[in-house]
């Protein structure tokens, strides 16, 4: 059990939506990938802090979220940062595994947009 | 104005939330930092196609964004991944004048905050 003393008092400082929610986004922390984008509540956040490893909640299932627990692909956290408005986190992690989605993928951003070509055009001029 | 045809059938795929509204996550496209979080609506998608820049909606200022439009900081779309949800964005942007944030700096993500030496402790052993 983690005491939460004085030095965790930005956990205060964020600002939850109406359902005390705030979204995390899991990043890893060796190449920058971002592997997905979930929701915290300040238990989660406490759980995350007590054990190292993400606890999210789900607002499917809603229920406390343990990244990891059946799969084994839990994620252990190295940094956490929160933005200037203080409602979003962002968390880098090390994704045991490599597997963050639920899918079997690495990270959940598999799917690439099609964009129109004023933009894709714009791209290869660049490069 | 960009014709939405068939390409861009996957905006159709999109979760958006009960205020119409979808997170997005920009991601400088070179080294992968996440400069910030934001949320967007179909009408912001729509210009952010048109225009190759990032639009997002304002919920402080309940109104369409264009990031950049005052102080010159915009955001040039490279890229553009949604989840295995389809409730989350992912941009990679060319950040102009490398500052994403209101606040002056590159990242909205400046503040680190303290965790356990359960975790940190872990980190140092790591290395």
């Amino acid at each position: 059990m983690v005491k939460m003393n004085s030095s965790f008092l930005w956990i205060e400082q964020l600002k939850f939506n109406s359902q005390g929610l705030i979204p995390a986004i899991a990043q890893d922390y060796r190449d920058h990938t971002v592997l997905m984008m979930a929701w915290m509540n300040r238990e989660a956040i406490q759980r995350t802090l007590e054990t190292g490893e993400a606890y999210y909640w789900s607002r499917s299932r809603d229920e406390l979220w343990h990244k990891g627990a059946t799969s084994g692909h839990v994620q252990k956290v190295k940094e956490v940062y929160y933005d200037c408005d203080a409602d979003t986190l962002l968390l880098k992690i090390e994704q045991v595994g490599n597997v963050a989605c639920h899918t079997g993928a690495r990270s959940c951003f598999f799917n690439r947009a099609s964009l129109p070509t004023s933009i894709t055009s714009n791209e290869v001029t660049r490069r």
